[in-house]
């Protein structure tokens, strides 16, 4: 079975696109961390992100590098974290996350409420 | 100033090197999360990991699965997960560690207290 992600990659489960090429796909993440924290998936469903080939790995990263740009852009965060965990959804994916302390890439905090205008005004501020 | 890592690198302050080439080097975190827990640093002193080169990032990325495949078949975990934070040293750094559970992967977890023998011990086995 297609894994929710190349469900979401496919347009059959709704999400809040912010870029994609013939091989990436960037959406929010609808638990963020912080407004703006951006998961970059593979549109080859590989489940953990060391199985992706070298050239893959190359190509996700630079892709995810022009997301984290416009993020610290139109955040102002100090920098955007960098985090592959991937056991709860096996399709591997980085998440981009805005961050002014490291408390704020913390998975257990709890997870920002935003509204669906709220989110569609971030997607399209980082299109 | 050097940073610390580059003093690191430089041999000016000891390490428990786990590999190296022209352009990156890795060592064990000395206050680990798990055994095993890896700093991979590119040689060139950038703070920020997304103003590294594209190139960079991708052999940074490549080199940095080599090593994640060591400590995935020595420490038996399920996966390695990668982290990029690094508002604590201003020298790019990627996390490696070793993961059961996502858990593992909290930076506010209690550090694990290794003896120097555990640490050359560990080192030596992702050599």
């Amino acid at each position: 079975m297609a894994s929710i992600f190349s469900r979401i990659i496919a347009g059959e489960i709704p999400c809040y696109k912010v870029a994609e090429n013939e091989k990436f796909f960037a959406f929010l993440d609808i638990a963020p961390l912080a407004k703006g924290h951006t998961l970059v998936v593979p549109k080859r469903e590989v489940d953990y992100f060391f199985d992706l080939e070298d050239d893959e790995l190359s190509e996700m990263i630079v892709f995810a590098k022009q997301i984290a740009k416009k993020i610290k852009a139109t955040t102002g965060c100090k920098k955007v974290a960098t985090v592959v965990l991937g056991l709860e959804v096996a399709h591997a994916h980085i998440h981009l996350v805005p961050m002014n302390t490291e408390n704020d890439v913390d998975f257990k905090r709890e997870k920002l409420n935003l509204t669906q205008e709220e989110f569609v005004e971030i997607a399209n501020s980082l299109q």
